[in-house]
């Protein structure tokens, strides 16, 4: 594409909605935030989109040579979004549809963690990968694969679903309805609930732990709280990094990827997170794949990162 | 290729190997097996190979349009055997290097495993899949992904080894150093575990069990009891597949098949395995997966699939 030539992102979250333009550099030249809730349909919210983007940014669409959004539950196969958990508009939503019409631009759609994946190639830290897989933790854990530099979608698009691996058979009930999936041990939920155990188990360090004064402890203050050193937190996150060191593990033997990339609130944790993680990786791996597989963090600024994702969905649809 | 030309397959196995000249339909047209064990080294087995097809077959080398071999610990990336376990020459072995000097044709290699699945693509059950993967059940557990009808080798080449995926990390030590990997459940040795553990803990069913009076059982004595209706073979199946069902439900979250092919002796045991590991497939499916993945064994006669598997690997690519 020309140098002056643009593309645009749009990341649907449960709660905001952030779009930018970005061009071929990689750069953000025009971004904004607006509440998903505020609109009843997609249809509403893409509409609005234009609006900012034509009136408000003054930018003339003909620029535009792309659009890429990515949302939960979308299925870049399919062109739709399959009754997501955290949006309330009516099933099915036909994101694809949608956009073709209003923007009258090549648009491609896909899943948000497999936006992530595609933005980390094009913008981030997996530049010099062929084969990679990146993991999102929050309050869910989402992942997407990368073979030979396209991403992974299998025979029904929804491909790289990590989150739902069980790692436990007799394990923690999961919001999917089953029992032991990776979700319920490193997302958000489930990082307080081995908070909450580890105090009932290890009394005497609750009683020293720095948290206990706190009347409602997040994720967040658990990491600030090992990384000063707290055992019963460093605790929490061994015990967090000991599922994910297997389920990686066990995703390496399916692909053999070069490497594995954290994204997410709970991977900037830091070292609290990465040092234990790398440990039970290593033992858990099977010798064939040792030191064959780098873990490493984004390389995405955290704010910008759903903006490039999206954008690199088109960029590499243009390609 | 012309109506008149061949493609050279090759199956070394520990104990025999055996070959065969494959035609445009799939029909072998002549084949032959020799001991393994007799050659020091793969330059004089597949020197006698060349022997035999040239001198015996009295087949003309240049109606041969391609070699494929497939051998355990066979690596594509490289051309090298990598320290297979059950064959003793001296490592690494340069088995792609070999087959190029001796038959100075397109040589191609490949993991016993990963020949099964493209043979079974080219030839079998899965020709119409683009999607699909095959795990073998025998002393040991292969699998061979196919990604958009081509075989994943990951960035390694030694992508898909589900036997080493962990499935209970409190479990039985595998060959591999670790605990609880698949194969320690459901390959022959594991089932045989399997089978003296219920023996102990159901001495009831040992009483009246068909095979109390045998000195030595084997995974077939236990299949065919079981399809008699012996409560503890059926007993042992059903607890091989809650194994099997996981880890296949859990490679579905990752690459989300079209099929799932069973190979190997143990595939054999037909509904005695198959209807209990469906059963526990779909309990620890995802829900977004249901009913998207079939579950069959494999499509080709046992006495031919390793040497078409082969073959199909030279043709591959040719195409």
């Amino acid at each position: 594409m020309a140098d002056s030539e643009l593309l645009l992102g749009i990341d649907i979250g449960g709660t905001n909605t952030a779009f930018g333009l970005v061009n071929n550099d990689g750069r953000i030249l025009y971004q904004a935030s607006i509440s998903t809730t505020d609109f009843a349909t997609v249809n509403e919210l893409l509409t609005h989109i234009y609006y900012i983007i034509t009136k408000t940014f003054q930018v003339n669409i003909q620029q535009i040579t792309g659009v890429g959004i990515g949302a939960p539950a979308a299925n870049s196969l399919t062109g739709i979004m399959q009754a997501p958990s955290n949006i309330k508009w009516q099933s099915p939503i036909f994101l694809q549809e949608s956009a073709l019409q209003i923007f009258k631009l090549p648009c491609v759609i896909d899943n948000d963690a497999n936006a992530s994946a595609i933005g980390e190639m094009m913008y981030g830290n997996a530049k010099k990968y062929a084969d990679f897989l990146t993991i999102t933790l929050g309050t869910g854990v989402g992942s997407g694969i990368i073979i030979n530099h396209k991403l992974l979608h299998g025979h029904t698009g929804f491909a790289g679903e990590l989150g739902h691996t069980i790692v436990d058979i007799n394990g923690r009930v999961c919001g999917c309805g089953r029992n032991g999936c990776l979700e319920t041990y490193v997302a958000t939920k489930g990082i307080l609930i081995t908070f909450d155990a580890l105090k009932q188990a290890y009394p005497s360090l609750w009683q020293i732990c720095s948290l206990k004064s706190k009347a409602e402890v997040s994720t967040y203050d658990i990491a600030m709280a090992a990384q000063s050193g707290d055992k019963l937190c460093m605790m929490v996150f061994d015990k967090t990094a000991s599922y994910l060191g297997l389920a990686l593990a066990n995703a390496v033997a399916f692909s053999s990827p070069q490497a594995i990339i954290l994204f997410g609130g709970i991977a900037q944790a830091g070292s609290v997170l990465l040092d234990p993680l790398k440990r039970y990786f290593d033992q858990y791996l099977l010798h064939l794949y040792k030191d064959t597989v780098q873990i490493t963090t984004s390389g995405l600024p955290a704010a910008n990162a759903a903006i490039l994702g999206a954008a690199a969905l088109a960029k590499q649809a243009n390609n």
